[in-house]
This record gives structure tokens, C-alpha cells and sequence, in this order.
């Protein structure tokens, strides 16, 4: 047993002016804070704080509390007495505390407190007297009663509970509020019966004995079992131990020159600099909850009591200007004397954090540095979504639409009609309605659905459920694991705590919060350029950041969404998307119909020539005749034609693509991505055909039909792979078929050769996926390097300093753990890396991203496996190496090396503070999360981490 | 223009007596080795070697020799004059010789030489008369003409051929001997004309300006395209020039005194230590080449010439003491006189290379570390599977039953019916044949035929295709890529050149050599035991490695096996193959069919657990009762029933397949992989069930059988992935159905007690798989150890020094490269990394490896793009690197740490060198190649690379 040192540290307590708001590991937050107003010399009750090291001896002291402490306790108590004039146990002048619970960090709701303490029969008549309010006395002491009991004695609330609305049913009476003296008499007696029968120790009437308990039992709460579980939950170390905090307490409703409020230093709604808030005169805080009374706002104590109004407008100003940021306080008025009782950081939404930030900045309050770590930047993301209407969103609620409350999986609000089956979207949308696709959950078949859909809502599954980041991907609103909601999909209908809502009816889902509601709710629209305030941020974020932001971006609304947010450019354009439109798709059929074939011709004629090289003069003929014939059929017959002509077409619409893409992003750079999907991917999948082949011999009805389909499924088979994912595409395909490639950066060349002659400055740089090994770069690179090379060619240099010159760059994705490992012999061929987080993390973690979140992944979240989805933030532990591994090895062997990301992880704050640490020059990510990028990367930059920083410090409560 | 230095190493020519072998760099292969023959004192035709300094001078001066070459060229040829007593044009007495290419590298047959030089219209007829054979003067003289009109001339050899065979015709000779001398006559007269016609020189009669010529064509060759495309192919830089070998030429023709001969100094078929080769007297090399005359064994000289004999023998002992190695002499007897024109390592099979090593050793000649590494480790496969009786398969080829001629994908050999299709194989086994598959191509499809079969027949594919793959993996026969035979599964026959096999007939196929044979061939099984040769060589490659070389095997045939080829455990014991088997299957099912539902009712009660704990003490009730009712559910429901005892099933299964295992390894260690198969793998594919539901559906007519196919297609389909290889298997499956894996180790506990009650030393390790991070362990182990702690209580403490004690090992594969990346949090949790190298290549490269090797990998390994099958050989770079991050993260964090490897890699030389390197302590192998694994092991150990090692110095031929 560790006793503590007697002479040494044997302080266990801290008057309210001897601490500050440095000492939160010994006073709590809670305590350090009212310490620190003290010190401030703002008017707070007087009061201590046992510290956190006397909780630290009561445990190993085997739950005594170190000798000495209570003779110190009654020291300090007496300098309340004498501070507030009252006398503890005072009949005559009752001094009533309050002990709470603080530790260093904030657990909300986990620990114990007791109000009113010093109250029994004989201080509940003199406060009765003293504050000419019997009624008011009793229920006070009903309270502490019912209080103490749970926090010290260990009753159950419970029979407290029975007996109360035992009593308000026989008067009558409709809330607690509603019970006489008489009536309180009896609760009280009552409730002191309950208290005695059902605990072990008699109900202490010892005002001094009640502050030992209360005390030890603050102390004990440390080690509650839900205490523990929360903090093994937020990994809070279990040896930080709680102080607790004895005040004095104050009445606000002492009379008409008294009450209570709350109040904001700024709107935490807007941010505007003003008092904003609620008080009520003659009140207690509980007043103002119980909605007995109806608060009057802030700004009618100007008129109310001027006096009060100016002393707490310069408290507020003096606590801003002390603490640097908006703050939550609560005071109380006795007698017309003001108290503070707790200040905090003010919690904020997004809005309000922006215009808070930039007008403290503009005030001298904090620096620009502060202002831009003042704003969680995922918290952006409120302000670049529609959002419901606030007001129309409360009638809703009032008029009892709200069906229930999900998870918050992604953000956005959205009104349509509800459909169940991800095949009838499209039959709906034909309709001109808005769908919200509707399924207990979604697997990869409802993709179509998905992507049609304007929200989606399920009743199973988490937040990395496949509906969540599928949704989160889109940037369309959802709502899943809404268990409020019975989803039956068969009789196209969903039931909630008795409404139905029937396949067509219309239901709106708010994305921010949950919720999900009957009927239509207006949205509005965010008008981010007219956001002043967030302007001014973001330009601010540019000055600080080093991190370049790009987007990812395949389509010209996409590049100029993304431009309008401030990317600096296209880190990754797909161009496999291109492929996917319907126009083009039987192009892309034909074309894979005989690249095989051609390819092996093409083989075959090199061959021959390799032969024609080395043989003699008199073996040439022959192998001449041979080589000619080939080289015949390579150019007459009907399957290399067909490849052509296809690759011809696609060329142009490849052409179109890009110039587009290119004109809007006039002067930046765009890195393009040759085709990167696996080839069966542009065939309908095995599984469809086989069902339909076979239904159709079975039948033996359509033999044309039959023939076609039968055809679609060779091709299909023939294309099929394992593991999709690991297979055939990227650079391999590449390899394999030439001249997709050649025609991708033909069609980029000749793209940017038509800007050119229009007067623009196209920036195309042409990136190579999937590489493992500087070799692939070396056999693709020489052969499309030469059809870049007509760029050259056929536009003059560009004087503008910083201008591309006359060649195109061309890049690789760094995307699987060989490419990474490498590094130092790819970077010698290419003038950038691009890592591909997505892949990168796939292939490190072994995990198959469609598979894995719905068989394990959110399991492992869930249990703590894994402390979040790799694929949401990115790895640092094990991808964060790889990467850290290719950008040395890469700088090493190649100096002027570009350094980007273009995974989903670009638009995450985690992952873009990783990127800044490990040296990219920028993040690429989707155009609606620029700005947020931006922020991120100025956050980084101002070297506060991605988790604590760009959030207020957090403060006890 | 680099001139050579006019002073300094203008010495361009070496006299044979002057060089050594050391100076391979300067003079060549064959230059070094005549010069070290001519310096050991042995009768070399005296001539000279002219350097590749030289022919580099002739490159760099613009194709001309630099200057004072000839005058050098011209002394040096006097000497040889005077040693040989002959002229150099000299129609009296003529001196020829020959002129030959010889860089340093071996590039057989890509370089010129010119033979007889010297010959002119009057030195033939003096060497007409000083050979008293004027046909033969004439015939050498025609072929002089021939070979240097193409070296040096450029006339290719066509038209010469079309005169003499147009002469053969007229004359009614069958073969170039029965021309005769008037005929050869008219030969010369008009291959002269021809050459005169085709060249743009006349064909010279001044044997100097031959000789010139022969040296600058010599030289020219090492230029040619066919020599430039070898070295490319090869690796060999262009930068080392090949030297010209002049030497007089001798003829063993010249009369009865006179022969030639070839001859081994030991056998290269069985390695016994006798000259073993073949001489004719009065003879050139040719006459034995053309087959016109017999020649007798070498024995016979012995009586012959027994003076001749032991010249040579002693020449032969000698070379052997100089070269400590076997050679391959070729020799020439002009007039009594013995001549060596060439001495080399002698090639020799995988038997004679054994015997040779160890008998060498055993004589002293070199010892037993250079015995080592004198015998590929992997040419051992020949001495480890049965092959054909050699004199039935000449006999099989005598008949013409030969069919055609393949890859030699994965050896050994095999007599069986021809079965067409996977599907029939099993019917074909069961009316008791041995089966052979013949496919065009083998898809993951064919398994279960491939698995079944003796032997793998494809005319498609090459050495990394499927078929090639699998059956190497299996230790079976194949030969791939048979474009002989054509193969058409629909009618089931296939055809050859006419021979039409079917269904049913029998065939042979050699996978030593790619032969297939129609009909049955007697084969012969190796004797590993009584190979004495063999298991010295092994016994001391178990005194020299350092690397513990364990087995990878499932069941104990495979463990026996393993054991008599010196298998010091099982480093992988898969136990998922114990699942398929057929009588299991449903159990398997039946479990998977409940886990889900059972273990998410299990987190149920382990929730209400939690709140119960939490719960006030009157809540509680309500919490126990549901707590009571769930937990009833788990016990009693018959899902749950059907779950417990399907595992219970499984579990007797398994505890009789691990204890027979374990027996047979008494006292050896053996690690038991715990589950790791993807769960979709126990039912059947999706694919074919959705064909028979359709089929089913559309017909309409069996409904019972129609339920049952949806029923496995819903399973199967919950249980599909995307990428299966990425999916939900191994420890993640281990998570998710936490009593699967304890069923497994209870298992491995009670087998193991089982064993100790019967007196026995049973040793297993237990392996999860899969593993990404530490996290996923800290989750299993606590679980599955408690259920390990029941062997502990179990057993007595074995005081055997090096037993394990009473705990069961628990380690983990190290097989994605996170864990490689994080094996330092990892390895406080385990005893043992295995690092499974073939999930780590498939992870490292982002290939699966069902599909890569059809799809690109074959093409990527032809095209050069990879250097190797990452499959079948380490990558050192990539996959290596991870190794040895993990290696040294590991043993940082755990010193104790075990480090063993147990994929493919583990039977592969190279590979091994690498884990040897690596600092690993063991490597894993199938037990077929646990010899060849001992003797690389000991040839790492000796720190011959694995590339060269174990090779007999390659020497110029």
C-alpha cells in the first residue's frame, strides 16, 4: 500500500483564487476553470477543489481518504463561511454546496455530483425562512434527498420516482411544479423513509457527514463501471483520478432582484459578436428546463437590470479576451450580485466557428494562424451541402413527421419519393420524380440504384456500411441503421411506431443529423462564394498551406465545381468512366472483341522481322513473303479493321473528352489516368448471362437471342478473373493491348493541340496505373512517349515562366506495396508519383474494399481491431510506411520527383496532415471537398494534428 | 576514335605457353583453356591466341586492326612453322590451320571459325601427296571454300549445297564419301567459280591474305545480329569482344598411326570414375559426325594402341588433379603422336553429378564443401520421381509411338487412359484406371480432375500456365503447350500428324522431357535410400547448412514421406484441406449455415452483460430476464444445436487428423495452420448453381430439387466475394466464428494428450493466419490460449533437453505486407513468424495469382518485363524487402522470435539462398523437394549464390 508522503504534496486542496487554468491535471478541468475566473477576480462563489491527487490516495489507500484531508476540508469551509457570510449546518443561515465531479478530461454524464448539500430538516426551515419561500426549500430538499441517495447511499431513483407521481396523481397535480407545501411535506417525509429502508447507513441529517460522503462518493464514481467502460472507449488513461469541487451555492431565485441564465459570448448559430442567450428573473437554472417559465432573451436585461447587463457584457468581453475564443457561461444573480458559475468554450456549428474565427481575427483576438485551427475542417462540409430549412424542419418536428433517427452516414438533405427495389429506380426517375432508394441494406448490386438515387436510407448497417461510403463516395445524402424503420421490401412498403409509408409516398432525410422525416422539407441551397467569412478563411488557408489541392475530376462540370473551390489543378481524371457511357460502350466491345487476336498477329509480324534480321541473304525471301502476308492481314482483315475502326471512334470521343476537361482547366495542370479497369468490367456480368443462357436453352424458344447472349458469356468468361481487383488491368492492360494507350495519348495530344490553336494553356500530364515494377514504365513509355512527342512538335514553347514547355509529363500511380518498395528505380522514368491510397491500402491490408466492409471490416470498428476504416483515414502505421518509404527512396533517385496522392484519403484532414508530414507537394480529392482540403492543409501547415487540432481545446463540463 | 596505345599493351597475341585459364578476360574461354592444356606441359598443336583487347582496337578504329597486328600475327605463325615443322603455304609441305572465335562468355554456335585455312589450288595437292590421299586433299579443300566464302565472303552456303547435290545426283553417290576423285574435281573447279560470281572479292589463293580475311571475319562476327540478340537475351555486355584462336591444324586421317577420339574422364550418365567415350582410328572428328564408320569405346584402345592409352589416361588423371572436376577431352593421334585439342567441364546428369561429387571427395580431389556445390540442387528432382525406363522409351521410339513434344512443365512420368474432361476423371478411376487429363488448357475448373489424375496433358500454355503450375505445386507429371497434338475435347479424341488417340487409350507422358508416347512405357522408381552416392551428399549438407528445412503436409503419408527425406518438422499443416474432404463437406455447411445467426446472438448476451454491470440495482431485473432468455436461445434453439454439433463433428475429425499427423512427427515440431480458407470455397460455385436454378426454373418441373439448388445459391451467395483472395478468411474468419478456431485448437490439445498417454513427444505449434496487425492477435489469443492452458494442466513438464515444455507454441504467418510492415507490435505476441511468401507476392505485386499467370504473367516473364515467375522465385526486391523489414522489426521487439518461411519459395534453391541470407531459421517445402531444400540450404550456407552456385563453372566451348 502506497500512503501518501506525509510532509510533501500533503496540499490536497486548492482554494478557488490558488489555482488556474494550467492545473488540470491536479485540479480537473473543471476546477482549473473556476480557479482561473476567481483569479480573474471575476465574482465566482466561493469554494476548493480537492485535487485529483487526494482521489489518486483514497485509492491506494484502500478507499480511505489520507489522514488530515477532513481537518483541511473544514479549514477551507470556513473561509467559505466567512467569504459568503453564511454558516455551514447554520440553522439560522444555512450555507448550502454544491460537490461535483471533475477530471482532467470531460466525461460527460459519467460521474457523480450532489447540489444542495447541508440541507436536513432543521437548515431546510432556516433556508425555508430566509429565502420567505417554504415550497421552494422543500423541493430543494426533496431533491438532495432523492440525489444523495443515488450518488452515496446507492438507492435506486426508482422508488423516489413511484412515490412522486404517487402523490402529483392523488393532487392532481400535472407537474412537480404543482405540489403544494403540504404535498412536499409528504414527499419529503417519504422520501426520507425510502432513503433509510433501503440503504445500509441511515440517511445522514449531519450536514458535515454529508460532505464525507459526498466527497468519498465523487471519488468512488471514478471507478464506476460505465466511468471505466468510457474511458477505455475514448482511451483515457485510467490513473488520472477526479478532483472534487465544494462551492457555495447561490440562489437566483432569492427574489425579484435576482435569477439565473446562460449565454453566449457570440451566436453559436451565426457567430455574430453579441450577447446571445436566455435568462429568467426570481429563477433557478432548473426553471429555465422544466419550461415552467419562459426565458426572456439576453438583450431584455439591458432593459431589465442595465447595471447586471454591463457587468456581465464586460465579464463576457474579459473571458473572450482572456480565453481567445467565444464562451459558453452560466451566471446566477443573488440579491442583484452576480456569480459566475461556469464558463466554457463555446460549442459552435460550422457557420458560426467560420464567421467567429475571421471576426476574432479581425479583431486582434487571435492571429490568423489561431483562426484557421478554430474550425474542424470536415466541418466544412455543412456549409457546401444543401441543408433542410431550419424552420420548416422544427414544423415538421412539431407536427410529428419525424419517422425516425439514423446514423448520419453522409451528409446532404434530400426530398424524393421512396422506392425499395434499386430496379424500379430508374422507372420512377423516368417519371420526373426525385428517389430515395429505401433497402434494409444495400449491397454492390444496387449501385444502378444508388447512383440514380438522390438519398438512400437503410435500416441495417453501420457507418462503413456499403450504403454509407458508397453514399459518402456520391456525396449524396444517407441515412443507415435507422432500426427505428421496418424496411420490407417485398410488399414495398416501410412501417415506423405505426406509420406506413408506401413505395411513391415522398420522405425527406437529413444526412447531417439522422433524421428522417415524412413528407417534403425546403432546402436550402449553400452559396459558398457569398460566404464572406469562409472566403476570407480559405484565402488565409492558401497563404499558410504548403500542400497543393487538386481534385479528382473526370467530367468538365466536375473540373469547374472544383475550380470554383479552389483546386489548383486536376490530380486525377479517370478516364475508364469515359469508357463506361452507353454511346461507347459496344465501341469498347468491339474493340476488346479482337484486340487479342490482333495483338498476337502484331507478335508474330515482330517476330518475323527479329528472323529476317538475322538470316541469310538467301533464307530472306521467304521469310519476306511470310512477313508481308501477315503484315496483310494485320491491314485487310475483318477483325483488325474492326479493332481500329473501334479504337478510331473511341479516339475521337476521347479527343472531345479531354479538350473539354482541359479548356476549363485552361493554365493548370491535369493528370490523366490511362484505363485502369479491369476489362470484364465492360461487359454485363457472368452471373446475368449464365442465368439468362441457361433459361433460354431450357426454354428453347429465342435461339437468336440465345446465340447473342451465348457469345456475350464467352467473352465474358473469357475475361472473368478471380480476384478482379489483383487482375488484369492498369498497365497491364496497357502492355497488352498497345494501342489503347497510344490512342489515350493520342487523344490527349491532339486535345491539347486544339487549345493550343485556340490561344489557351492546356497542362495535360499523362499518368500510368497499377506499376509494380520500373520495367512496365520501360517497355510502355518509349512507344507513348513517341506519340506525346507530336505535341512537341506541332505547338511552340511557352515563354510564361512556369509555363509546361512543349512535352508532356508523364507519371505514375504509386499504388501497390512493390511500386512503393521501388520507388528508387521507378523514379528515374517519370516525372511525378501520384499514390493511389485506395489500392495502396487494399493490397497492404490484404482487405478487398467491396467485400471487406460488409463481411468484417465494420466488425473490426466496431470491436476495436481496428481504431478506424483504413480506407476513410488513411493507415499511417502501415501504408503511411510504404508511402513514407517511396517518397525517400523516390527523392533519393530522382530530386525533381513531383509528389501527389490521389486517393479518397486526399479529402480527409487525418490523411492530408500525414501528407504534409511526409513531404507530398499535394493531395488530390473530389471537388466538393476542396475547401475543406484547403483548411486541412493549412492546418498541417500550422502543424496542429488532424485530430486534436482544428477543434476548439476541449474543456471539462 | 580511340586508337590503342601505340606502347602500352600492344602485346596482341599470346603464344598458348604464354597465357593461362586465369586470363579468360584477354584470351577468351577456349584461348585460356588451350593456353592453361599448353602450359601444363600437354600436347597441344602448337598456335596462338589473339587478344579481345585486339578485336575491341579493330571495333574502335573503324573496323580496321591496328596497326602492327600482322607483323606480330606473322612471327607467331613462324613459330608455329618450326614447331610443327611445316610451311605456311608451302606446297611442299603445307602448315594449316584454323581459325576460331572464343569470347569470354560460352555463346555457342553464334560466332564464325574457319577450319583447313591455308588450302589453296597448290598447297592441296601437296597436302594431296604428304597425305597420300588425294581425295581427301580435295574433299578438305571443297570444304575450305564452302565455310570461308560464308565467314568471310558473306556467299551463303545455298548455292555450294545445290552444286554438290546436282554432282551426288549425276555421279549416283548417296552420301559426299562416295564422290569420287574426279568428281571432287570438278567440285572445286566450280565452288571456286561460285564464290569468284557471289563475293565482291575474289576468292583468295594467298593463304595470308586468308588468314587476315578469317581474323577480321572472326571479329566482325561478334557483331553479327544473331550475336547481339543472344547477348541481349543472355545478359552478357557487349563490351567484351571475342579473341581469334590460330592453331595448326593435325590430322588424325593420316594413316593407320593416326585417330581421333572424344572421351569423358568419368561417366556423365552414372558418374563411375573410368574414361567413357568413343575413337576411330584413321579418322577426323567428322568421319565419326557423319556415321560412316562405327566408332569402338574408348576401352578399346587399351589393346589398340596400349601405349596411346595410357598417354592419355595420365593425361586425363591429370586434367582432372588440375581442374579438380570431370572433363570432356577431345584428342587427336597424327602419326603416333597424341594431340589435345580441347578440354572442358564435363556435362553430366543429376546421378552422375552426385556420384562424381562425393567419389571426387572421397579421392581427395576437393572437398566436401566444393562437393556441395558441385551438383544443382534442383537437378536432384531427377533422382526424386519415377521415370521411364530408358530402354523402353528407345524401344517406344523406335516404334514411332511417339506423339509429340512439349514443355516439360513439372516432372516425372506416367502411363494412363486419356480422359478429355475434369468432369470424367473420377467415373474413369473408379473402373480402376490410372488417368492422364488432356485439356487444350487447364482452368482453376479442373481441379478436381487435375487432383485426381496421374498426369496432365495441355496443348495450350506455357511453363507458368495453370496446368504447369498446379501440377508442379502436386508433384504430378505434365508436359504443356503440346502444339503437336490437337486436342478436341467435344469428340473426345485428339490427333497428331495422323495418329488419332481417344477416350480410353493409353498414353505416356514424360514431364522430364516434354515427350508424349501412345501406349504404356515400364517406369522405374527411384531408390532415394540406397542411393549411398545420394545420402552422403545430403548428410553432409545437413552438417554444413545453418537453415532447418521443414515440410509443408496435410496428412501423415505426406509427413512420412517428408521424414524419410530428412524433415526436421512441419513448418505448414493446413487444415482446410481436411475440411473438403467429401464426408465433412456437410458438417461444414451445416456450421456455416448457423454461425452467423449464433455468434451474432453470442455479442447479444455479451451486451447485456455489459449492461447489467451498468444497471442500477432495479433495472437489473428486467436486464437479467432477457439476459436468462437469450441465453436460452443460444442453448436450446436449433440453429444453435445444429451449430454446436456440426463443430463437435469437425472437432473428432480433426482431433483424429492431427493425432495421426502428430505421431508420425513424434518428437519433431509441427505448426498447424488454423483455417484459412475463404468459407464460399465449401459450397458449390455460384455459378453452376445459378445455371441449375435457371435451368430448374424455365422447365419447371423439379420443384424438390429446385429448392434445394436456391437454398445453396442463397449461401453461397451470402458468402461470395468480389475478391475472394482479399476476403474474409483466415484470422478474419477466426474473428468473426471465434469457435471454429477454438474447435481447432481443442483438437490439436486433446490429440497432443492423447499422444503423451501413449508415451509419445508430440510437438505442436499453433498458426493463425492472415494476420494485419498486432491487434488481431491481442483479440484471438486470449481465447485460444485459455483453451491451449488445457495441455498444460494435462501433461507433465518433459525434462528432455530442447522439449517444449507444457505450453503449445502460437504463432502467426507473416503474409500481407502490413503485417511485414508492423511486424515489430506484432512479434511481443507470438513464438514464431512464418512467413507465407506466396500470399506476400500476391499482395506485394497486387497479382492473384488464379488469374495472373494466364492472363500477363507468362507474357511479362517472356517479354522480360519480370525477370522470373515471382511465384516460383522469390522477388528479392519487393518481396524480400518486406522479408526483411519484418525480420528485423521482429527480432528488435521479441529476440526469442523464431523466423521459418512456408510458401512455395521454401523448395526453391534461389529462394532459399535468399531466407539463408535473410537470416531466417527455417524454410517449409512440399516433402518431394525437401532433399534438393537440404542441399541448397548447404550451398547457402556456403555463400555460393544459388544462380551460379552449385553449377560447375561454365567454360567456353
Amino acid at each position: 500500500m502506497v500512503a501518501t508522503d506525509p510532509k510533501a504534496g500533503r496540499k490536497f486542496i486548492y482554494r478557488f483564487d490558488e489555482g488556474n487554468a494550467q492545473m488540470r491535471d491536479l485540479l480537473g478541468g473543471k476546477g482549473a476553470n473556476l480557479c482561473e475566473m476567481a483569479s480573474l477576480g471575476l465574482p465566482v462563489p466561493p469554494g476548493f477543489v480537492i485535487t485529483t491527487k487526494t482521489c489518486k490516495a483514497y485509492y491506494e489507500n484502500g478507499h480511505h481518504v489520507p489522514d488530515g484531508l477532513w481537518d483541511e476540508v473544514r479549514a477551507h469551509l470556513r473561509e467559505v463561511e466567512e467569504a459568503i457570510g453564511k454558516g455551514f449546518g447554520d440553522p439560522a443561515n444555512p450555507l448550502l454546496v454544491s460537490v461535483r465531479s471533475g477530471a482532467k478530461m470531460s466525461m460527460p454524464g459519467m460521474m457523480d455530483s450532489v447540489l444542495n448539500l447541508g440541507l436536513n430538516d432543521a437548515t431546510t426551515d432556516g433556508f425555508a425562512k430566509l429565502t420567505d419561500d417554504r415550497r421552494f426549500a422543500l423541493d430543494s430538499y426533496r431533491r438532495f434527498i432523492q440525489l444523495f441517495s443515488k450518488v452515496a447511499l446507492s438507492v435506486s431513483s426508482e422508488p423516489f420516482e413511484q412515490v412522486l407521481s404517487e402523490i402529483k396523481k392523488r393532487e392532481g397535480a400535472e407537474s412537480d411544479a404543482d405540489l403544494d407545501v403540504p404535498a412536499l411535506e409528504e414527499v419529503v417525509k417519504r422520501f426520507k423513509e425510502i432513503a433509510n429502508e433501503r440503504s445500509e447507513v441511515p440517511f445522514p441529517m449531519d450536514p458535515w457527514k454529508q460532505l464525507k460522503m459526498a466527497v468519498t462518493a465523487v471519488f468512488r464514481s471514478w471507478n464506476s463501471a460505465r466511468a471505466i467502460a468510457y474511458r477505455d472507449y475514448h482511451g483515457i488513461p485510467h490513473d488520472l483520478y477526479t478532483a472534487a469541487n465544494v462551492m457555495a451555492m447561490v440562489f437566483g431565485n432569492s427574489g425579484w432582484d435576482s435569477g439565473t441564465g446562460v449565454c453566449f459570448t457570440r451566436s453559436p448559430s451565426t457567430g455574430e459578436a453579441a450577447l446571445y442567450g436566455e435568462y429568467l428573473s426570481n429563477a433557478q437554472g432548473e426553471d429555465v428546463v422544466s419550461g415552467a417559465r419562459t426565458p426572456k432573451p439576453i438583450a431584455a436585461l439591458q432593459d431589465d437590470d442595465p447595471a447586471i447587463y454591463e457587468e456581465l457584457s464586460g465579464i463576457a468581453r474579459k473571458l473572450e479576451q482572456h480565453y481567445n475564443d467565444a464562451q459558453d457561461i452560466e451566471f446566477t444573480v443573488e440579491h442583484g450580485k452576480l456569480y459566475m458559475l461556469q464558463t466554457r468554450s463555446a460549442k459552435r456549428n460550422a457557420i458560426a466557428a467560420v464567421r467567429m474565427a475571421v471576426e476574432m481575427a479581425g479583431e486582434g483576438l487571435i492571429d490568423k494562424e489561431t483562426a484557421l485551427q478554430r474550425v474542424p475542417a470536415n466541418d466544412l462540409t455543412q456549409l457546401l451541402l444543401p441543408r433542410f430549412d431550419e424552420d420548416a424542419k422544427s414544423k415538421a418536428e412539431e407536427d410529428k413527421r419525424l419517422l425516425g433517427r439514423g446514423l448520419n452516414a453522409s451528409p446532404g438533405a434530400a426530398t424524393g419519393i421512396v422506392v425499395f427495389k434499386s430496379a424500379d429506380v430508374a422507372k420512377a426517375i423516368e417519371n420526373g420524380n426525385d428517389v430515395i432508394l429505401v433497402r434494409p441494406e444495400t449491397s454492390p448490386d444496387d449501385m444502378p440504384g444508388i447512383l440514380q438515387a438522390v438519398a438512400v436510407l437503410t435500416s441495417r448497417g453501420g457507418i462503413t456500411s456499403h450504403a454509407a461510403v458508397v453514399t459518402r463516395g456520391l456525396g449524396k445524402p444517407a441515412v443507415v441503421g435507422c432500426s427505428d424503420v421496418f424496411v420490407d421490401p417485398e410488399h414495398h412498403e416501410m412501417s415506423a411506431d405505426g406509420t406506413i409509408v408506401k413505395e411513391g409516398d415522398v420522405i425527406s432525410v437529413d444526412g447531417f443529423t439522422g433524421e428522417v422525416f415524412v413528407g417534403q422539407i425546403d432546402t436550402v441551397d449553400p452559396d459558398v462564394g457569398s460566404n464572406t467569412h469562409l472566403t476570407q478563411l480559405l484565402d488565409w488557408a492558401n497563404e499558410t498551406k504548403r500542400l497543393g489541392i487538386r481534385a479528382n475530376a473526370d467530367t468538365p462540370p466536375d473540373a469547374q465545381q472544383a475550380l470554383d473551390f479552389g483546386a489548383q489543378g486536376i490530380g486525377l481524371c479517370r478516364t475508364e468512366h469515359m469508357f463506361f457511357h452507353p454511346e461507347r460502350l459496344p465501341h469498347v466491345r468491339e474493340m476488346l472483341m479482337h484486340a487479342r487476336d490482333y495483338y498476337r498477329i502484331e507478335q508474330e509480324i515482330e517476330a518475323l522481322r527479329t528472323e529476317l534480321e538475322q538470316a541469310d541473304r538467301e533464307a530472306r525471301a521467304d521469310i519476306e513473303a511470310k512477313l508481308r502476308e501477315t503484315e496483310s492481314t494485320l491491314e485487310n482483315s475483318e477483325g483488325a479493321k474492326a479493332f481500329r475502326s473501334a479504337l478510331d471512334k473511341l479516339a475521337e470521343y476521347q479527343q472531345a473528352d479531354f479538350r473539354d476537361i482541359l479548356r476549363v482547366m485552361d493554365g493548370k495542370p491535369v493528370v490523366i489516368r490511362l484505363l485502369d479497369a479491369p476489362l470484364h468490367e465492360f461487359l454485363p456480368p457472368t452471373e446475368e448471362l449464365i442465368e439468362a443462357v441457361a433459361t433460354l436453352r431450357a426454354t428453347n424458344e429465342n435461339a437468336a437471342e440465345l446465340a447473342e447472349k451465348e457469345d456475350l458469356l464467352r467473352q465474358a468468361q473469357a475475361l472473368k478473373e478471380q480476384n478482379p481487383m489483383m487482375g488484369h488491368r492498369g498497365c497491364r492492360l496497357g502492355l497488352s493491348y498497345p494501342g489503347v494507350y497510344e490512342m489515350q495519348v493520342r487523344a490527349i495530344v491532339r486535345a491539347a493541340i486544339d487549345l493550343v490553336n485556340e490561344g489557351l494553356d492546356p497542362r495535360p500530364e499523362v499518368m500510368i496505373p497499377l506499376v509494380m515494377d520500373t520495367s512496365e514504365l520501360q517497355a510502355l513509355n518509349p512507344r507513348l512517349q513517341a506519340v506525346a512527342a507530336e505535341y512537341a512538335s506541332a505547338v511552340q514553347t511557352d515563354a510564361r515562366p512556369g509555363a509546361p514547355g512543349r512535352s508532356i509529363p508523364f507519371g505514375t500511380m504509386i499504388e501497390l506495396p512493390r511500386a512503393a518498395l521501388t520507388a528508387d528505380r521507378i523514379a528515374p522514368e517519370v516525372r511525378f508519383f501520384s499514390f493511389g491510397s485506395n489500392d495502396l491500402t487494399q493490397m497492404t491490408f490484404g482487405f478487398s474494399r467491396d467485400d471487406a466492409e460488409e463481411k468484417f471490416l465494420s466488425e473490426y470498428v466496431d470491436r476495436g481491431i481496428l481504431a478506424a476504416n483504413p480506407f476513410a483515414n488513411l493507415d499511417e502505421e502501415g501504408v503511411g510506411q510504404l508511402i513514407r518509404i517511396a517518397v525517400e527512396k523516390g527523392k533519393r533517385a530522382n530530386s525533381e520527383l513531383e509528389l501527389g496522392l490521389c486517393g479518397e484519403h486526399g479529402g480527409d484532414p487525418q490523411s492530408i496532415d500525414f501528407c504534409h508530414r511526409a513531404g507530398l507537394s499535394y493531395v488530390s480529392c473530389s471537388p466538393m471537398r476542396i475547401p475543406i482540403a484547403r483548411l486541412a492543409a493549412a492546418q498541417a501547415a500550422l502543424g496542429s494534428s488532424a485530430q486534436g487540432g482544428g477543434r476548439p481545446a476541449e474543456r471539462d463540463v
